[in-house]
């Protein structure tokens, strides 16, 4: 049966994985950049704002008009026209003179400052009174405030969330030069293994899970689904499937049946194709253990286990991060690396010299505190998976868990 | 200049968006669930697994052939066929009997157990050595272990994750009935506002974020954008374009530009709308204060600021939760409900009576623990959400935040 002799350690694979270089760079428009990762660093182009403009409803003023105003002694200030937003006002703001400015308005030459409106009161056509006084700049955002001209925005591999595509349209900035989003082909083998629509289950068949649940995966880390097919248990069709993927695919991803053979197929597989190289045979991690990584040429091949819930976890684990890293992650971020604290609510064993994945259900507990249930039930029960919220990762050098242990929860 | 005399508080919104019904279900296929919510309880039509089968390499046998093995005193068992993956095993194992199993295969009749086959070694053709017991069912799934016939599996408005939907494959349920997602279309107006692909900004004019940021936001919760349309500041024209985005839309996302007049045509535009009702005419919240929440008939209505930072917050905080509850939501889930504690660097003011949102930056202070640093800047500038992780919310009855609180911070 399949040896693993040179299993690697979970932090191992993460450190292979983190030399993995992001795809060629492409551009994309604004409307479709959230969600992709900067190719380069950008600089402002523009300083935003490019005018002196409001930041509230009030009246443009010159602040030293306003300096000792009071609700019991207000300053009285001149009405002079109004700024129309969008628009540059074609007349100054000389002393003694407020004019009236919505938010987002121009302020004139001249202004220095905006009072609020709550703090003024018209007395008649000509006069408001003014009843706080303001300093200079106040309620205003000065040419570049927001933004300053050559600023860096953002660096290479900026994952860009959709006020990170704000400031692009703020800089009418219409194309955006990302890295290309990996295109996978996703192989799912075993003799045992049946196509979903599968009416009528023949005793010992199995329908083909993985071809939906590693997609579904696959896709929530941004890239695209190419190749997808079941493949026989049979090495040259194996080999033939993965030759054509190599074509136009930047990742294989093989799910194996759970038949013994398939795992060494898997390595004898890659071992065919052309410039491959194998970099982890075995990861020491449960579920996930005959978990098989390489690349063929400048293809990522990763060898999952067949078993759905092992499959599920070492693509959570470390083909998501390989996907990442192939769009551009420079490191971790929060929104992926982040983590919920919980109070563990049993005792959970574990093996020196092995990273446990454990399934955990969250719940609030007495008081309000974060408790997370662990999920036991038996080896390959996929409904352990649906019935978790996340899951608590036990590093190798650890010996299990207590109940009340603080543990962080990735959801999944 | 625009009042907004009924506030109400950010709570009393989310209660209204609670009373939001689902739109009407559809039926899509599995392939494209993830991410869709149940329109009804989904109940097993079968048992997962259908037959017994080995959850480890190894050899099946009769439980009680193996008691009282040891290394010492191995039991020495008959090596009788092999189960090949995905076949019914035409054979029984009989008493004093061991047939050959991978992972996944089905027990012969008569076996009850499989022992892991690091616990045995091959004397010679016919016979293998036990060096460890197993109990009956050991090593084994019985049928229905994973999922029993008629067992609840996921609620009306479960949202499908990768393994839920890997569930869904294991039973063979290849058309999922799912809650619609809603198309919004989204509005943007102001006279200050002009194309993001114009070059040379003219005074007084800023180019039309919210077309860009607001759609990403709302693609985000799994929405769709349909009409997106930049229109100008005049009555006739917003009502024009609203009564036509209500011909096939589910929500109309309006966000004013700064003008003063614009937040006043929002609700004139709403009252204009057929079976319209006003429900929100301002919030107690900073920022996003004028924002408008009401209904055309089944069509939702939103007015929010213009300004973009307003507009993003406003959106994050109280449309995405709408358009969660047009899909179905039930109530929060944990991937949106949960937040990241954090310590809060430095003490944030706040007002009685309002609710805060406040953009923070995240960094891993001394020892490890998660900081928040309250991104402050001046009103509007969109950088300070481009610099910001998430955003830690002071509850209107709190007046401020002081440094070393614990706080909740919600990623965005």
């Amino acid at each position: 049966m399949a040896q693993f002799l040179k299993v690697k350690t979970a932090d191992e694979v993460l450190s292979i994985l983190d030399r993995i270089e992001p795809l060629s760079p492409e551009t994309v428009s604004l409307a479709l950049a959230c969600g992709r990762r900067l190719a380069s660093d950008m600089t402002a182009v523009e300083a935003v704002p490019h005018f002196v403009r409001a930041t509230m409803d009030g009246y443009a003023v010159r602040a030293r008009d306003t300096f000792g105003a009071s609700e019991s002694m207000p300053a009285l200030l001149e009405r002079s026209g109004e700024v129309a937003i969008g628009e540059a006002p074609g007349f100054a703001v000389t002393p003694g003179k407020a004019v009236e400015i919505p938010t987002g308005g121009m302020l004139p030459e001249g202004a220095d400052a905006v009072v609020m409106v709550e703090y003024t009161s018209v007395l008649d056509n000509t006069t408001i009174e003014i009843t706080r006084p303001v300093a200079p700049g106040e309620n205003v955002l000065k040419a570049g405030d927001d933004i300053a001209l050559g600023e860096t925005l953002f660096r290479e591999g900026a994952l860009l969330r959709p006020q990170d595509v704000g400031v692009l349209a703020a800089l009418g900035i219409v194309d955006v030069e990302v890295f290309r989003v990996p295109l996978v082909a996703l192989i799912s083998t075993g003799d045992e293994i049946v196509p979903v629509e599968t009416r009528l289950l023949a005793p010992g068949k199995v329908r083909d899970i993985n071809s939906f649940s590693l997609a579904a995966q696959i896709k929530s880390a941004g890239a695209r689904i190419g190749m997808q097919e079941r493949v026989s248990d049979r090495l040259e069709d194996l080999v033939w499937a993965c030759q054509e993927a190599l074509k136009d695919h930047d990742v294989i991803v093989l799910s194996g049946g759970s038949s013994v053979g398939v795992r060494d197929y898997t390595t004898q597989v890659l071992a065919v194709l052309p410039e491959s190289e194998l970099l982890v045979h075995g990861v020491a991690i449960r579920p996930g253990k005959p978990t098989i990584f390489g690349r063929a040429g400048g293809v990522l091949f990763w060898g999952l286990p067949g078993q759905p819930v092992s499959a599920l976890i070492t693509c959570q684990a470390f083909v998501l991060a390989s996907l990442r890293k192939l769009q551009g992650m420079v490191e971790p971020e929060l929104a992926y690396a982040h983590a919920l604290g919980a109070i563990l609510n049993r005792q959970v064993p574990s093996v020196h010299g092995r990273t446990d994945y454990v399934p955990v259900a969250l719940s609030r507990g007495i008081g309000g505190a974060m408790e997370a249930s662990p999920i036991f039930g038996k080896s390959g029960a996929i409904s352990i998976l649906a019935r978790a919220d996340g899951y608590l990762v036990i590093p190798e050098h650890v010996e299990g868990l207590d109940a009340g242990a603080e543990v962080s929860v990735f959801l999944f």
